[in-house]
């Protein structure tokens, strides 16, 4: 195989090239799905795919494959890729890191000229982050043939443009949506290589992160409901302050998370206060709490915990509450049998690598309801992602190409 | 002396004619000072004060006297009066109740020929609320002699009208504010009526409150700082989460108020978190201790054990904090000895009544720096102030009347 140097060199041509479309420039990389800069990184995608032999199509959800048909016609296909979408002034590695790397795998494969018998396929998909349109993952709902035409038609940006007319502007037929459907059964597994978007390998030092699973997500919006009052002439036992109720159960949520450990989080990232003056007890508050594990129980735990704590501070307090649940995402457990695989791949190498659980969602984590999937991690720079401060080593990608190349390769 | 409810009918009278003085009809009385709605209060006021035979005049603050001379030519002036002006969309009673009262208590007097020894002044004091310059107090800092020109024209609206200026547009001269100061020491004594605009009273089903003693009064703004971070990938024990810390700083804090007791309250009505998102960490909060007690040690307990608590918080979470004091004014007490006569007179007519500290600041606050002063409350129907639901009872402020008539009688 190729020196991992040259691997790397490869890999920040491609991330340098494609850092520049960007809407934002001298503000991280901004390249909402179906713009100019989207439109940019399109036409690069598919030219680097075709200049190392793959055979390539843009399918109606924006997405780019590139295909290396393998030696036996009717072996499933080994899926590989990531999202080329970004958030707003976001950074230069989220998705498109997964992306050019898996061009290097393809590339490593053909030149090396190994014999596959599995057909390998890279998808550089589209709107996964679900910034313009309210929704994530166009292209991996379209793989598993969730999107209906009228959908489409009924979603839309803040311009009004839905995103059947955007697929139509950027000159594909979103009438052709459902074709975009992956026979599953013809799928050996889906591959997605990405930045880990958090501290854990960065600080520990550690090269290749393999991921177990993707957490399950729940949040839920808590209002709590006192009176508003002024806050010199109440007295303290006359109150009903939703700022003080808030506080009380609020500051319990991280020791719940750390009681129940294996990797649960939770966090209040999101709180409003109202009418939020100076000399006016608080009449009612507003917060959402995030929670995500690798196991739905844990979440369930700390749920259970707030409702108890709400019922407690509002026989204390007299501030009422109510809770709502917003989004309620399973857990996506990563192939064990690939990982295993991936694990041998890692030691072959001698890099340091740990099981980890990804705690943000990912394309892989809705293909893994489908498909095998499996995932690999590599260091964030002091975790930062999402902000132009983003940074990967080249080095810890052109790892995960070599790992993830020898696991396909033994795949055979 | 007049049957309680005639004089209640006529309080009724003057309040529901000035209530109509509002820039906002429907949603309350807003009368800011120099505006329209002051002008035609003043002309009411004043109007009112001649028919009765008080001497006016209006001084450069805006503020209308009347005087009814009394039988020694230089024995001291009782002062008695409150506010015309109101904050937005506030109530029919904040401090418009106490002119019409001290009018009433002059006509009862002049009605009744007591022989007054003292003369007795009314002043309806302009822009106590300070809501259009920021800063409150604009008569009775006058009255103490505490304005210069040059601030007069440096404190402008946010349409950029000097105080200086609207004083010119009113039709007064600005020029003679040094003119307003009182010789303190031919000042008698300081009388303000005013509604609770706090629960107890009403809650308690008393008549009338005797302020012995308006809070004193400090704020602080708090900056907590940790680091901003993605909810699902950053794990618990690797975050700096300025939500969790403020919280477990915050929850804390009306616990301490309740130690410290006597009257003492501390509040956070206001709190800003940043970048307030529902996937991510917060990096920074910030919010504003609001503390008044009639005991400046207890204000000074409740922040050096708000010190200790971030200190140990940021021990704990690593989260930093910045603390910035941003008002500091002394409790203002009320002279004993006037108060013993109030309650006499309370004794006198058989109402109920209680020694109240007020939490609120008031003109009263401020002349209680230089002159005998005090302060009676009337209740607030369900504590609610501010507000267009402002609601006070005819008969409590009547009671009012009674009893101020009755002291300043028996000081002769």
């Amino acid at each position: 195989m190729e020196n991992l140097l040259y691997i790397a060199h490869n890999l920040q041509n491609h991330l340098e090239t494609l850092r520049q479309f960007t809407s934002t420039p001298g503000f991280g990389v901004t390249r909402l799905p179906f713009s100019k800069e989207a439109r940019q990184a399109v036409d690069y995608i598919k030219d680097q795919m075709e200049q190392i032999g793959l055979r390539t199509w843009i399918d109606a959800s924006g997405a780019v494959h590139g295909r290396l048909d393998g030696t036996e016609p009717d072996a499933p296909t080994i899926l590989i890729g990531s999202h080329y979408d970004t958030v707003k002034s976001g950074g230069a590695y989220d998705g498109i890191a997964g992306i050019v790397s898996a061009i290097e795998v393809a590339r490593i494969l053909k030149e090396n000229k190994v014999q596959m018998k599995y057909p390998l396929e890279i998808i550089a998909t589209n709107d996964e982050e679900g910034i313009t349109y309210g929704v994530c993952f166009l292209t991996s709902k379209a793989l598993l043939g969730r999107w209906t035409i009228t959908e489409l038609k009924q979603l839309h940006d803040t311009a009004g443009e839905s995103i059947y007319d955007a697929i139509l502007r950027f000159g594909l037929d979103p009438n052709k949506i459902e074709d975009c459907k992956i026979d599953s059964l013809n799928v050996k597994c889906f591959i997605e290589i990405h930045i880990e978007q958090g501290p854990v390998l960065d600080s520990k030092g550690i090269q290749l992160g393999l991921v177990d699973c993707i957490a399950g997500l729940q949040r839920y919006r808590i209002q709590m409901i006192g009176k508003s009052n002024h806050a010199g002439s109440t007295p303290m036992d006359m109150r009903s302050d939703a700022v003080d109720a808030s506080t009380k159960v609020i500051s319990c949520i991280s020791e719940w998370a750390k009681t129940e450990g294996g990797g649960t989080v939770a966090t209040v990232g999101f709180m409003q206060v109202f009418p939020n003056a100076l000399n006016t007890i608080s009449g009612k508050t507003e917060w959402v709490l995030d929670c995500r594990s690798s196991d739905e129980e844990k979440i369930q735990h700390i749920v259970e915990k707030l409702t108890q704590k709400l019922e407690e501070v509002k026989s204390k307090t007299g501030v009422d509450y109510k809770i709502e649940p917003l989004v309620h995402v399973k857990p996506g457990y990563m192939n064990k049998e690939l990982l295993e695989q991936l694990e041998k791949s890692c030691c072959t190498f001698g890099y340091s690598y740990q099981k980890i659980m990804s705690g943000a969602t990912h394309d892989a984590h809705l293909m893994s309801e489908e498909v095998d999937t499996i995932m690999l991690f590599v260091p964030s720079k002091d975790g930062i992602s999402h902000s132009p401060e983003e940074s990967s080593k080249y080095e810890d990608l052109a790892r995960a190409v070599y790992v993830v190349s020898d696991m396909i390769s033994n795949l055979n």
